[in-house]
């Protein structure tokens, strides 16, 4: 049975298993630093697809059955999908997965979608309500830049504070037998407005609320980053990450040794010209399902916090001058089956 | 423990408790058959809001005020809120939301939000990984109408087939503690495509998907419409509660005497010119926070079937040719604590 730690964090006594994962990436994701560690890299970012938003949804459709495969089990042993994406309506999602025979709980959390799923199904499997779930999402430069910003032959400039959505789906299989890693906790996150209103700089509007979870999570375990090998943002980028080292300094709190962040990862940002990094559902789906849990796997990484951040604003908000909410849902994923 | 049963419904054994519920409506939702059972409607549909987004998020805090009254508990009172509408990246539910220190999970189910939130909210409950959850969602025809449709100053009009957007919130709080009534199983659904286009037949699209989930709740139970008081769509309107009933009686089963729909009772649809009826999370969140919830307090409703349907398409999606993908989640409501 879960317990609840504290005001915020559930732990889990059986702690579910990360039975597979799989990420699939873009042109400019396959010519990054995580290049090899994708299962499949599309030089041809349409996909074959006649729209964006279908390349998308084929993305989520590919990671969800490399996820299969890598775990060893058919849709039809999965109990409940756990999607969502930036897309209005979350099309991405729906179309990719709507033909699977399958439980489907539909979510937005914006780019901590892949936290949030992940959390979701791990409570489900801990509890017993499923044997097995999928937690999926994705994200594409090109559907996210017409929907957001411009067509991308207007060809507009961006400031360097801002970020680049990631063309890339992740997805993780969650369930009760298996090698590991396993999920030890989940810190769902609560929404944080500090009134920041450039959807130039989303990584400021983001990091307090990773802050808010990361300090939460400290709090109701009585652990601090000594006890973990990484502490893992996705996606604050550089201002962002700033941001967030100096806002838990002031709270006693120094991950500076410890963090690194999925949106700074996934590129070679100078050479890529990235801005302040990647950003998107996808960003960080695609770093955890690839750096992480293929180092979990390896031994190489024990104790990790997974901090999926999200802005939750859209278009129409922006421009009613409204400021940029954000959240952070956290999972703690380890190599032991129990706690010390 | 809950417990699965088949493959798509779980059962509770501790059947979490509704403790509270609000609904909150427009004028026209104030000039329909359950105008009286509101708990505030609103002559002005701005509430005094400089944009129809900000008015939709000024009901969902409303309502989320009203059902913590009810149930006599405090924001800081309760684990997680569950909540999402119709609006690009949620905005109504981030920002009618946001200033409350409550862990937030969003979703997205389209109109089938107040069902997959619910359902939600009771298996936090029921595995003990909460003590309360609030279930909140709404829709707004001015904020629906122009991102769906057409400006409302362009007096569009519409088929017969189309269905009105509801003008409405409403909250639940699920808990462990109260007289009831109580959520006794919930089935997750699928995602349902026969090939419907139509987005002004949006209830044609969602009555495969309903009779769907209404029959894998069936077969996991071993139960009939026999075994219950109501059984309620919520939004097919008349279109598709024809298909409905038309779609399960192939199956053998007949739901005809037991069946009401969201979306044809809030509205006195021929005296209101409602077309075939309403639709929006707000319409079976509101019908479900008035007549059914407070029937079965008084006793006058004992086992009901609530299915929240929701299209998943998007003007985007509509536009590029493509179907409309459907889903339908069951809560199963009770009087009773304890199963027969």
């Amino acid at each position: 049975m879960p317990q609840r730690t504290g005001r915020y964090t559930v732990q889990f006594q059986n702690r579910p298993v990360i039975m597979g994962f799989s990420a699939v990436g873009g042109k400019k994701e396959g010519e990054g630093p995580l290049a090899h560690a994708f299962d499949a890299i599309y030089e041809d970012t349409t996909l074959g697809e006649s729209s964006w938003e279908k390349a998308e949804s084929h993305m989520q459709r590919d990671a969800f059955a490399k996820a299969l495969e890598g775990a060893g089990v058919t849709a039809g042993e999965i109990d409940y999908i756990f999607a969502g994406d930036l897309l209005n309506q979350s099309i991405g999602s729906v179309f990719g997965l709507k033909d699977y025979i399958v439980p489907f709980i539909g979510l937005y959390g914006a780019c901590s979608t892949m936290a949030e799923s992940l959390a979701l199904s791990s409570v489900f499997v801990e509890t017993g309500v499923a044997e097995r779930c999928a937690a999926i999402t994705s994200s594409h430069f090109c559907s996210a830049e017409r929907q957001f910003r411009f067509p991308l032959e207007y060809c507009g400039q961006r400031p360097p504070s801002a970020q680049h959505t990631a063309t890339a789906a992740g997805c993780v299989i969650v369930g009760n037998e298996g090698a590991g890693p396993f999920v030890a906790a989940v810190t769902f996150g609560r929404i944080v407005d500090k009134g920041i209103k450039d959807a130039n700089n989303m990584g400021a509007a983001m990091a307090p609320a990773a802050a808010a979870t990361i300090a939460d999570f400290f709090n109701d375990t009585g652990t601090g980053p000594e006890n973990y090998d990484l502490i893992i943002t996705g996606d604050l980028s550089k201002v962002g990450t700033d941001l967030l080292i100096e806002l838990l300094k002031r709270e006693g709190i120094d991950i500076s040794d410890k963090h690194a962040d999925c949106g700074i990862m996934l590129y070679d940002i100078d050479k890529q010209d990235m801005h302040a990094g990647g950003s998107g559902c996808g960003c960080s789906a695609a770093v955890l399902c690839t750096y992480v849990l293929q180092n979990m796997r390896k031994g190489a990484l024990n104790e990790v916090l997974f901090i999926g951040t999200g802005a939750l604003m859209s278009p129409t908000s922006a421009q009613q001058g409204a400021s940029i909410p954000s959240i952070a849902h956290l999972v703690h994923l380890s190599t032991k089956k129990e706690a010390d």
